[in-house]
């Protein structure tokens, strides 16, 4: 690990050249590595944790002149509680995962002497640009070593110092361990970005941790594909037949538990059912700990007559923009799902899904209901990564889903979606091992193939 | 299936929306469609062939005026031995493959009453640019339709009149089938393609099948993913080992059984000592059917003395360019891997790896050698899709590893790699089916992860 002054040519050539080292090491290497990293930042603690709450002190300047947002202040805290410790457990989570690499996931006979094999293997080059996180360092030199990929890490200004500390230990811990120097890079270096973008040539994939602009500012700027972690525009959709203590309590977890976090529910979608019967009690409570409810005529209407006069004066007017909204904030868009003369519960949950598939941002979704059928036509139904059953939204994480730590939360269709943890930053390739057998062989007048599915490996 | 004068927009508009009627269509109802396209193709052969006969006249001409490659002109003939037969068949091979919708790949539990699966799904919207193939719509559509995903096909201009037949054909097809209309749509408008490549919020994969050029220009304008079916810069390195004659039969497949092809060879590496040994016979044999050998020094000097004088006479020097050059002809570059004084198999075969990772398109290699030893070292350092040994680089191929057909075969490194069936156009939802815990129960003081891992169901 090196904190590098070199360009960006030069230091994306270095990452190239290592990851095929990197990529045959054998496991005991790789996770040698990770013991070593976090001893050392766990021996450096009250230093990280001093530097960080430097970068917050002039984080919270640049927040009170309006330069910066409070969810980015919120994510750069390395203090708030738990969050040091998780990210501690992360590396040893990670280093205790299966080892992905070498992994044969298929096997076929072509044919007598003639085998296929699919084995996993690193993708090769992660370039990782990330804003206020600074836990995401370790996140994802844990992940890239565990995987054996090399990687390009490029940090905010937001994080300039919890940077420098943390990337100086990490490289000091790494020069006792078989894993090669330019394996993982850390720039800190300005305007690099836009030069490393054009290495399609020696980088594999881009991730990018931050706003949706930045993501956007990235996939509109090079042919490297890029693993996007962008807006998470959840939703929760009530059912009439859900469980009212059940949904109260999962929406208090879903809207507050994090607000500033991509998992935090943005839009609730209301049964016009459940409107007198559940809503009330959710709303009360979101309101009592300082929820803006922007709701919809139907939802206001309805609610008005059943809160208290003060809780039923603060309900907000919602705008068509509110849906499409990620508030990250203490404000929740409120929407009926109208009955109509023919409605049935699987036409109720299909006008939810439409709405879902018209404007989530394909994250993590959820239906609070009783009723299994209806539960499996939303989870069949909406087009998101995450799609959930009586549980919050919240629950979207790899840390959660059991994958140690997580190199983000992915909103793309292609490769990795969701949380992606070790197996989004893996690829494979095909093996055949033959015995002088070739193309022409087969076909018209020749040979006929086996194809025949072999058992995998234990 | 349509063929549509809309405007990209609507297209898009259009695909998504039956993409999600298409998601939840019943296996039955997917393969009752592919048994329609395949009787009204089989049923109209002679009208397709009288068409591409017609675009292979026009596209003669426009290779005579040196408008078109040769190569293109080679995959444009569908009357060219077995192609009709291979694309037919690959229809049916495709119904008969197992359905890749709904299969649960992880199953999780999280804790009591919380259950985590991972659950495979179509992508969603394909755009399928492609040049000179005609029979890659019927391989598309067949693909697209089992995987449950829509698709936008944009056919070149030397396919015009067998592209138009074959769509109307599958188009009256699909009308008696369940899968919508507008889930297979067919453009012949010119200049779409830009509009579409905009077009990331209804467009999922752009998978564009041709020319270098026209995947690096998708490549360059559009923040869609792409699955580059680009170069094959393939190589084949004998080392001192390998079978004499298996060496001659494996090359003659790989550079002469579709030269064309991108899973030809382009490249040949040589241990020094079989230079003297295994090389000649190898030589004598392409030179005489007609293949022009580019060599370096030593193995030009090497042959000169071993090969008649009329072959040795014929040998032409190689330049640093011919190493990385998609021949797509009867070309085929020559180097030597030479020995030093303390060279040993192992430290030869990662020259061979050194050379190949540094030239190759990272499609397919393969290694003749009697050693698995040697073999699995060059499997395991060799960062391209296939990696082979004693066997053609030719193998390399959808339908040959038993995928029915293929989508193309992609140098990506994300997401699919190498030859792409099926799997290629799936992704997955998680989906987690809980009794009303919430994220805020689990952590410090509170409940723990089981993170159990269950068996998949069958």
């Amino acid at each position: 690990m090196s904190l590098t002054n070199s360009s960006p040519l030069e230091v994306a050539k270095a990452a190239s050249i290592s990851s095929r080292s990197l990529a045959i090491l054998p496991t005991r290497a790789r996770n040698d590595a990770l013991t070593a990293i976090h001893h050392a930042l766990q021996e450096s603690k009250e230093e990280i944790l001093a530097a960080n709450a430097r970068d917050l002190e002039s984080a919270i300047q640049a927040a009170q002149n309006g330069e910066l947002s409070q969810s980015v202040l919120k994510r750069l805290d390395l203090g708030r509680k738990g969050k040091w410790e998780d990210m501690l457990k992360g590396i040893l989570d990670v280093r205790d995962l299966e080892d992905p690499v070498n992994k044969v996931t298929l096997r076929t006979r072509l044919d007598d002497g003639l085998e296929l094999e699919r084995v996993t293997c690193p993708i090769g080059v992660l370039l990782i640009i990330f804003e206020a996180r600074p836990e995401v360092i370790a996140n994802i030199a844990s992940l890239a070593i565990k995987s054996g990929n090399a990687a390009i890490l490029k940090g905010g200004k937001e994080t300039t110092l919890s940077f420098k500390v943390i990337s100086t230990i990490i490289s000091n811990a790494l020069t006792n361990t078989l894993v090669p120097n330019d394996s993982i890079q850390l720039l800190t270096t300005r305007d690099v970005v836009a030069s490393l973008l054009d290495l399609d040539k020696y980088i594999d994939l881009v991730i990018p941790r931050g706003s949706n602009e930045l993501v956007r500012y990235i996939k509109n700027n090079t042919r490297i594909p890029v693993l996007g972690h962008a807006d998470g525009l959840c939703s929760i959709y009530i059912h009439d037949d859900a469980d009212k203590d059940m949904a109260v309590k999962v929406l208090i977890d879903a809207k507050l538990g994090y607000p500033a976090a991509c998992n935090a529910v943005e839009t609730l979608l209301v049964h016009q059912a459940a409107l007198a019967t559940i809503l009330p009690d959710v709303a009360s409570v979101l309101l009592e700990k300082g929820v803006s409810l922007r709701c919809d005529t139907m939802s206001k209407t309805s609610l008005s007559s059943s809160l208290s006069k003060s809780q039923a004066a603060i309900l907000q007017d919602s705008t068509d923009e509110d849906y499409s909204t990620e508030f990250l904030g203490p404000i929740l868009a409120v929407k009926s799902i109208p009955t109509l003369g023919n409605s049935t519960p699987s036409s109720m949950c299909n006008l939810a899904i439409a709405h879902i598939n018209a404007h989530s941002s394909k994250h993590t979704d959820a239906i609070l209901t009783s009723s299994k059928e209806i539960a499996d036509q939303f989870q069949s139904g909406v087009d998101s990564a995450c799609v959930f059953w009586n549980t919050s939204t919240r629950m979207s994480d790899g840390m959660r889903f059991g994958f140690g730590t997580e190199v983000g939360i992915s909103t793309n269709k292609i490769h990795a979606r969701g949380p992606v943890g070790l197996e989004g930053l893996m690829i494979y390739k095909y093996h055949i091992n033959g015995t002088g057998q070739v193309a022409g062989d087969y076909g018209a007048g020749g040979k006929n193939w086996k194809h025949e599915q072999l058992p995998l490996y234990d």
